[in-house]
Parts: C-alpha cells; structure tokens; sequence
C-alpha cells in the first residue's frame, strides 16, 4: 500500500505534474515484442497506480506509438549500423515529445521500446532543463550493458548499444538523417554520466570508460560496498545542485527477478536493489525525468508478468513511493 | 550439524528449560490450511532437533491444540472485525498457555497458526515477565506487514492484521469476550517494540507507526545498510537489560525460499537474513519466547517443504544453533 | 566480453603461463558423476576462453586423467576411511602433476573431481613454493565444509571430508599407501589457512577449528558484515607477502545457482559473491594455483549447465577477468 510521495522536488515547479510518453518501438535490437511493453505496464494498471496511489495529475495521450508515418521505406546499414535512418527518425519525435512536457515543468515517464530510445528521451530532457534553468543534465544509467559503443566499435550493430556514444557526443554524425538532429544542447556531459550495475561490457566499452574517466559501479563494486554505499557515491558523484534523468535498463536485474528482456545477463541487481536504486534518486529531489526500457514480455512465457511487475515497481519507486 | 548453545540466557534460571505450545488456529484470517503448520513443523523433526542438537528438555504437552470446545457458535462481524469471539478465545487460552510455562521460568516456543495468535503469547509472557522479574517485554516483530490496524483502520477486517494494535493498547476493548480481557500487566510499550522486515503496509498503519515513533527497520533499511547493522540498531535500541519476544512472521522472508504463506509480498529477506536475524537475537541472551507463524502447507504445492524447512530453520537458529 | 589481466603476478615470473591439470575422480565420495565434471568443463569453452579472452599460453596434456593404471584392486576401509588406497594414490598422482606445473613457475589449475583431489593439488604446489621461494603457501578454502574431519573424527569416512586434516598434519599416517607419501614441505600451516562460506560444519570439525584457532568466514560472517569487508579480513589475515591457494567448492555457492554437487546446503553464496571472492584474491597478484571441484553433471538434470556455467565463471574471475 502506497502512500504519495511528500517531498518537493527542487527542479519541477509542481510536483503533481506527470508527462507520460508510450514508445512502442524494437528497431533498437532484433528481437521482437520490446514494443509491447508499454501496453503490458499500462494493462497492468501502472498509471492509475500513479494517479491514486501517488496522486499524480498525468498527462497522456492516451496511446502507444509507432511511428509507422515517419519510418522510412528503405533503411540500409550506415556506417554498420542496424535501421539508422528509422531509429533517427523516431529518436527524434521522442525528443521532441519528452520535450514537450519537460519544457513546461512536468516530469517525463517515459515507457520503452528498446534503450536506443534514450537518445530521444534524455536529448529531450537535457534541452528543457537547458533552457529553464540554464543547467547541465545529469544521467544515472542502470543497465547490465554500458550501451556506449560508436558504430565503428558496436559487434552488433544494433543501435540500442550506442544510444549513450550519442548522446555524449562520443558518436557524432552530420546527416540530419542519421541522428545528425542532435544538437549541443541536446548532449550531455561525461562527467555528468554515472553507471550502475554493469556487467556485460564490450571490450571497446571499456576502453572508452576508462579513457573518459566515466563513472561506473559494476556488480562487484555493489558487492564489495553493499548498494547502500554505492548510492552514496553515485549521488555524491552528481551532486545535489544538478537535475537527474535515470534511465533504467530492465536487463539491470537479474534474470531471476526480470528473465523477460532481450539480452538478460547472470550476476545482476536482486529486485530490492533496484528498486533501492529507484527509491535513492526519488529521495534526492532532483529527479526530472525517468526511462523504463527493455522490458519483452514475449520472450519468457512464465516470466513475463515477473518483468512487467518488476517494471511497475522501479517506475513507482522512483516516483515517491516508499515502504513507510 | 549443530551444538548446544553455551551460552546463559540473561532472564530465565536454566538455558535447557523450553515449553512448547502448538497453535492449530486460522480465524483470524482467511485461508484454511495456516491451523496445520504445528504437525508439519514437529513431522519434519524440530521438537526432537531441538531436544537432541540442541539439548534442550522439552515440555509439550503433545498436542496441536484446535480450542475446538471454546470456539463459540455464534461469531458475527463487530467493530469491522472478522470472527472476534473466536479470536478472543483462543489467544485469551493460548495467553494462559504460554503464561504456564513462562512463569516456571521456561522459553515458550509456539508454533502458529496464525499471526492473531500473538495476541495471546506476548500477553502471557509480557505477564509472566512482569510477575517474575518485576521487567517489561520488548518484542521484535519480524514480518512483512505491521500488523498493527486497529479494528477501525483495517481494510480486511482480519485480525492477524491486528495484534499489534491490541498488544500495546492502540486498540482497546470492553467486552471480555471480545479482546477485553486482556490487562494492562499483559501489554507492551510501542517503545520496546521493533519491526523487521517490513514493506507491505497500510496507509493507516504508516500513520500509526509515525506518530507513535515506532522503530521499524523496512526492507529499504536493510538494503541500505546491511542486515548487520540493521541488527546492531535494533538491538541498541531495546537495550542489554530488556527480555526478548521474538514474533517471527515465516512471510518476512522472500516467497522465494518461502511462497507456502498466506499473503506472500515479494522484495522480502532471504532465508539467510532471517536466519542471521534469529541468531543475533539469540546472541543476545535477552530472548525469553518464539512465536513461528503463517507457515501454510497446503498453499503451494512444491513450496511447502521448503516454507516449513525455514520455519525450522529459524526456530534452531533462535534456540541457540550456530554455523560456527 | 572480457579483457586480458593486467596485473603481474608476485609470485610468478610470467603471468601468461597456465598449467592445466584434469581430474576424473570421483573416489573422494560416494555418488557417481562428479568425476565427468573436468570434461564438462571444458566443453564449455573454459580453456579457449582461457586461451583468447584471458590471453594465457595454456600447457594441458589434453586429457581427463582416471588413473585407472595405479587404483589398487584390493582397498578394503581402513581407519574408517572409504578407499583409502585409492584416493592416496590418485593424490600422489595428482601432487606429482601440478609440481610439474608449478615447479616451472606456472599458475596451476585443477579441475575436479571430490575435494579430496586437494591433498594432491595443495601438497604440489606447497612444495614447489617452498622450493622455488623458500615461503610458505596460504590456502583459501571456500566451501559449505571445513572438509577438516581426521579418519577418527568421520561419520561417513569418505575421504573428501578430510583433505584439510592430512595437509595441516592434524592426521597424519606411516604408511605410505595411505597417505604416508605426504612430507612436512608438501604441507600447509593451520595459520596459513583462511576459510570462506561454512554452513554445516560436523561437530568434532568445530571442535578443531576452536582448538587450533583457525580463521574461518561462515555465512553468520558475510551477511554480518558483507562480502566485501569478509575479504578484506581474510586476505589481510594472509597478508600481501604470501603465495595463496585457492581451493573452490562449488557447494559453497547456494544450490539456487549450483544445485549440481554431491553435498548441497542452502544458505549459501550467491553467484555474485562466489565471483566476487575469485576476482579478490585474483586482484591481490599473490594467486598461484586454483582447484574447482565437486561440479557433478549428473546430479540435476536442469542444473548441470548452471552449475558448470557457475564453476566456469569461477574460474575466470579468479583467474584475472574482470568486468570493467
Ligand atoms: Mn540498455
Ligand atoms: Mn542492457
Ligand atoms: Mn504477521
Ligand atoms: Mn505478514
Ligand atoms: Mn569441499
Ligand atoms: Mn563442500
């Protein structure tokens, strides 16, 4: 049983004000059915939780999108990667949608779709509190994966491995076609990036983690520290003086608590961790803006109301809701 | 394998003295099958591990007691409450039960049944205690709920949803057949009470715990600082020189290692948190009764064995049993 | 995605050198199975993986020895102990192969086979050690037993619940058919000996480990004070300036993440902390010889490959792979 969050959030003007943004889209990956997420956490009452429970005034436009107008016909490999021009193309909309309610003050609830979305979601975040407040965005990014390859690094070529080389400017590209939209104010900083749960890091990955001094707390680093801890110094990290966008990666947890995604890996966050995670950043009051990503529920016949369930508590965590 | 405690209790004149008192009661919720935990509990060897391993000289009187000639005929809702002359008659005999034993001196062990029954054991040893060393009763109530609505702010209108109330006086009654028996020498402070393990509470049971600065360590806590610690505050808290009640809910840990309960809620401990929990309290020399309650057989088909492994697991580890 | 170890070994004066050592034995105990582990093992991939990802140059005779030629025809029970013949003689076979291996200067790696393979594994590499340093070797034994029983001290007499007890000298014997051919330098200090996940330690084996003040880190310890201060003892318990062993028992993981194993225990290490403890002492530079044992394929039809995968990942980690 819930009870609505107290606290005042230091960036919003209103703490009631929710933005809600379905984005039914796989073509970050290969694997079908990431699209179906959104409509699974919203079946699954996700948003009247908010409103009721947490006592959110939402906006939402009442659908999943697909984009289906503005994807492109033709969309060979660029640059070897996967659909470049669809993923650009509906990075972009998300962008300007997360914008949208994150230009006028509301927090932004993003649903995903596969992580190749945060391209649009933070860039869209990153520009509103650019220009409301004239500060940089910070990101906390809990993922299994670091999600940080450059087309030219990325094994794959699967574009929901890169969205961070994007976004930080690691990855740049002048077609307007291919993500050359994002402009200066629509990147973060580095600096500003801080990594939780790591576990599955290419080897290029790590090259670039350590060349750019990123921030990153490994699975072993929350064993040897206890998650406790480690929230303290991703927080510290960031500082207190600067807007949070977390955009969390259900393949984070463990499979034993979300087995329902693309790419799951062995050794990761139990349930309570994530949603401590989730709990900490609420508790700070500079969170803006929240991504749940990668959740299948097609893909584990038995563990897809497990993930989706999984899903839901994350969201409400990081949305005020606490166990006492 | 297991040896026998060494160590002297604090408050009770002969470490091998335990009385054990088998509760076969289910009124104060639900779902049937709660009532069969005693007999799966002593099949599967704890009375005689505890004799044995742990060389304790048990006195139980041989039976799971079902209070079958007290339960009376006629038993409707009053003041929201579900069964209240039944409830009433029960814990008011297993009060007597566990007072029996108590004021000899003896460690009360009782298996539940139900999580009403503890109505009846902390009121009979909280009197006994009184009686015998002049001391009030600390008790920590580890559970995944509260337990601590009154008849008025409960939703359910069951009762194992309420002992806590009735135990510190929150709620009161008149009616000698329904709860007014119970005495002020029977009560507790909700100074000397602590939570464990919580996080599935009320909205009226969060406003109770507030305003009463009840101490409750939430799954939150224990993520954030480790079940140690936790232990250390929870302890520190009732002090060296208080006699322990330990009201072990089986549903405080994960329905992972055990789903065989009446109303599992997931993000609990896991089995080695409980019994860490068990044995710190043990440590202590403090720890004058045991109540082990919620095991449900009959609730999950391949779960059950493994709920009532735990539940013994936790009980050898309160009697005094360590790995090392 | 793995990097090659940076890290120069102390105590080895090339860290790409690997001798491999495979071990068909299952004669420690009495279920059939655990002597096809080695092959299991391999089939996975651990060598290549060992090959490319870790970069090793890896020396391995490409065979699972069974030692079929030296098994005695006639090994009645002697001392209590089951095959006592048998296992010595394997043992001997054993300690003379990773001598060869670590007398060179090269890592050694054991694949079991029972826990009584490490009075061949640890005798060899004590001995190498002394001879090629002139220190004596510290030994981590992480396992849910001690493994500490002498002949006399065992129910079950199954010699690999005694390895510890003939490498310490707390059981000693004349003959050499039955482990006389142990010398002082091919044994190890009860000093030097550091143990980690203890869970069902036999009665007279508490009694030992009391007696001669051995460092043992049971499950009671880790939830304590966490996995990652646990380590931080056990190696400053070691110190810096000592060539370590480390000798890994599966079922010290819990059976949830490795059910497959001849003697299981709940309560035990979670994968995640079963590679945290491999990556520790692998990051001290001091490792200079692992032993996996007790995977048995055959015991869990749905476990095996979780259990293999559980003992590969073991091995990496403790063999430099590291996630960021
Ligand atoms: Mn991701
Ligand atoms: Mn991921
Ligand atoms: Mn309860
Ligand atoms: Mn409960
Ligand atoms: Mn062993
Ligand atoms: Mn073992």
């Amino acid at each position: 049983m819930t009870s609505a969050p107290t606290l005042q959030p230091k960036f919003l003007p209103n703490r009631h004000d929710l933005g809600v943004v379905a984005v039914g889209f796989s073509g970050g990956q290969t694997k079908a059915g990431v699209d179906a997420a959104p409509m699974a956490l919203i079946e699954s009452g996700l948003i009247q939780q908010l409103e009721e429970d947490l006592e959110f005034k939402v906006t939402y436009d009442g659908q999943v999108h697909s984009y289906t107008d503005i994807m492109p016909k033709d969309d060979p490999e660029y640059r070897n990667m996967k659909r470049p021009k669809s993923v650009s193309a509906v990075t972009r909309a998300v962008s300007e949608q997360v914008y949208e309610h994150a230009s006028k003050g509301k927090f932004v609830l993003t649903l995903g779709g596969d992580h190749s979305i945060a391209i649009g979601t933070i860039s869209g975040t990153a520009r509103a509190i650019k220009e409301r407040l004239g500060r940089e965005l910070a990101v906390i990014w809990v993922d299994a994966h670091a999600d940080i390859n450059t087309p030219e690094t990325s094994e794959s070529g699967n574009i929901h491995g890169m969205p961070v080389a994007f976004l930080t400017g690691l990855a740049t590209e002048e077609n307007e076609e291919t993500f050359g939209w994002i402009r200066e104010d629509q990147r973060i900083s580095t600096k500003k990036l801080v990594y939780i749960g790591l576990r599955d890091i290419d080897r290029g990955e790590k090259k670039i983690l350590r060349e750019h001094g990123i921030k990153a707390f490994s699975m072993y680093d929350i064993d040897r520290h206890g998650i406790g801890r480690v929230m303290d110094m991703a927080l510290g990290w960031i500082g207190s003086d600067t807007p949070i966008h977390l955009s969390f990666d259900v393949d984070a947890l463990d499979p034993m608590w979300a087995p329902s995604t693309g790419t799951p890996v062995r050794g990761g966050l139990t349930l309570r961790e994530g949603d401590f995670i989730a709990e900490c950043v609420a508790e700070t009051g500079s969170l803006v803006a929240l991504d749940l990503v990668e959740v299948n529920p097609s893909l584990d016949v038995h563990g897809a109301s497990d993930t989706v369930r999984a899903g839901c508590s994350i969201v409400r965590c990081a949305l005020g809701d606490t166990l006492l």
